[in-house]
């Protein structure tokens, strides 16, 4: 334990002084430091190919599962996607000096508030060197130094892409320590990381609800919750029926392990009978496993029976949860009861029905006749995210630069003494 | 243990349940309300006044200080000061429903952010009945449930205070449990309201540096760090010495238990001969005992010497620390490394000093020739205010009714779904 936290007072303190360097760094100077970065990944193909090759022997000797291993695996392209990744970064507006305030008191004090960055940014995520490179950049770009603290199956890819990065970035003008990658991989460090309040202004998971609970648990450092989507659609009984059908299609099929995807339909019990057998043989089709309620259990025998801790869970497979209703209001009750946060649809052509839903439903995003699968950053238009976050303080919903700045009261004065 | 989390959980259930009910009540609504909790309070002097009486009793009893003794008390100018605190309240700008944002993708989404209530705010505090009323006013406002957790000394005030509230606002039309208060006030419950994940979105803590760090480790629901204030001022070389002097003196002295207060002064080292001796004396002559470095003690053998931990300790009290500087980057580097993030001032003349202080000193309020009291809601024109927020996510320096507010992504689509 001692060795982690030396590690981890060391890289505490490195980020810390590069934070006060980074945060005064013009957007110019970041941006040249990011593209210097995402250059010098591209010319550096052979030491990161090698380098996560060892990760991926290992992961073969311990039997990692394909999925984990596809993520594991970078590749030219996957190489080049990263290094994308960073230059889109580059062309994203930065959010550090923006004037949010400048007002003048009666007495003459002249307050500005501004935008500034958080300062030392913790990570904590899992086997996906990508987001190695991503999170940095983003994190840079917002005038933060970051500490990273992947999962232990990447360690030798995660070293390298932050090797490579914090040299060209060192190179092109940025402090020392301003990307720092904890090297014990071990379950305390992430723990002892996630108290390290001396250093770290906020700590962010990325990953699956085991990490975010650990984090939510354990953290004394601020943290923000993201991710976790335990996604309802509900069928209104003023639907357009042929509408619904694509859109919950799609918001369950289109991509299974991501966390705006549905995991519940609820569906008006006055047009379930016409509308639930075509969308349950629908889903069926697409090899979609139905976990129903009693009433749809009895409508449509094939169906599995749920149990209450069904209504709370996020699959993150070909598998939904199906509920009949008897109106509107039992279908917000329901959702505010078991959703997490983060993204809840209405399909309805009742204006009022729709109104009601968007306003008295508690979660990030809320869609009228959409799919939910449109929370991302770049579906809304913000570009790369840090993550999506289903808390409430400090950012809602995919977090983009914004959510990694903080803002500053600017007092300007004359002598001024309080009376 | 049991018997507190049934009676948070109970409460729990009741504030969640009216944080829905209240979140979508009108500006209107909410003041009418709101007004008639302040006229409840005027109407209510004899009760409140014999219920108070009791905790008095109660604190001579245990030999209460005299100072925690008067901030306890209750007198009919304190309940009308309570209602006019209120009534300041309803006249603040409402910010739930402001929309944020409001963009139309290019597949036709069209996506608002709009300011929301966060939902259910735990307050936690010591022996001060008047923050029952100013707490549950701000939250309710914002369209927010409270959970109060006010210090068992003023037990029966608190439960005064709440019970006329909440019958009052009741009658005019808030639901149920919109204003709850912890009956349990033994250390186990505040422990236990900060793991009230299932119920709170936000906890916040206002009282000592023991309280705000027992929720800082302890809490697992969202906290908001507040208060703690190491304030310096830094005397630069270019300062006008007679508006630093006065500005120094006003800083420590005005009000010293408050948390914009000064606790440090750092003078640049060549004018020390010249500015030390005089502020010192005057420092003096208001009872003011000097804790200096030793270059100070040198030069002003009145002064007790410095020891490691005075750098970082919030005195409250009539005493200084007194550190000669050598240059504008040691002060920036010894404040940056000491603060708690509150409220830092430099003296000086010269604009390109201050400027550099302004943007490198790491703190919600930098002030550039001016006391450091003014960090306030009332100062900063923003009126009441929660608290004063030292760490850097959602909210920073003094902590308004936005503070109290999240926001939410309404989507409005036609039957989109994503390719």
């Amino acid at each position: 334990m001692n060795m982690i936290l030396d590690e981890l007072t060391q890289k505490g303190k490195l980020a810390k002084a590069a934070s006060y360097s980074l945060g005064i760094l013009t957007t110019q100077e970041k941006n040249h430091a990011l593209t210097a970065m995402a250059t010098a990944l591209r010319e550096s193909y052979d030491y990161l190919l090698e380098e996560n090759a060892k990760d991926l022997a290992l992961a073969r000797e311990t039997g990692m599962a394909s999925g984990l291993m596809d993520r594991l695996t970078l590749t030219r392209e996957r190489i080049d996607a990263m290094a994308e990744g960073i230059e889109q970064i580059v062309s994203l507006p930065d959010p550090v000096g923006e004037t949010i305030l400048d007002t003048t008191r009666p007495n003459g004090l002249n307050i500005k508030q501004v935008r500034v960055p958080l300062g030392v940014i913790g990570i904590i995520y899992e086997a996906r060197p990508n987001v190695t490179a991503d999170a940095a950049g983003l994190c840079i770009k917002a005038g933060n130094a970051v500490i990273l603290r992947g999962g232990k199956e990447a360690a030798s890819s995660n070293r390298a892409i932050v090797k490579v990065m914090q040299d060209a970035g060192t190179s092109a003008g940025l402090p020392e320590g301003s990307i720092n990658l904890v090297e014990n991989t071990s379950r305390e460090s992430a723990t002892a990381l996630m108290k390290l309040n001396d250093y770290l202004d906020v700590i962010i998971p990325r990953g699956g609800a085991g990490l975010i609970r650990a984090v939510i648990e354990n953290a004394t450092v601020p943290a923000i919750e993201t991710g976790t989507g335990n996604c309802h659609i509900y069928v209104d009984k003023d639907a357009d029926l042929s509408m619904a059908k694509e859109i919950v299609i799609n918001a369950k099929t289109q991509r299974t392990s991501v966390c705006n995807a549905a995991e519940k339909m609820l569906v008006h019990q006055s047009i379930a009978p016409t509308f639930l057998p075509e969308i349950l043989d629908a889903l069926c089709e697409k090899q979609v496993e139905i976990i129903g309620d009693a009433r749809v259990c009895t409508m449509y025998p094939a169906a599995t029976p749920a149990v209450e801790e069904d209504w709370g869970t996020e699959y993150l497979d070909l598998k939904i949860g199906v509920k009949i209703v008897d109106s509107l209001e039992d279908a917000i009750s329901h959702i505010n009861r078991y959703n997490s946060g983060h993204s809840e649809s209405i399909i309805t052509k009742n204006e009022a029905a729709a109104s009601r839903f968007l306003k008295e439903i508690d979660a990030a995003a809320v869609y009228h006749n959409a799919s939910t699968r449109f929370t991302d950053g770049f579906e809304f238009g913000f570009g790369a995210e840090i993550g999506i976050s289903t808390q409430k303080i400090h950012a809602r919903g995919p977090m983009g630069l914004t959510a990694l700045t903080s803002t500053k009261y600017q007092v300007f004065g004359s002598g001024q003494i309080r009376g």
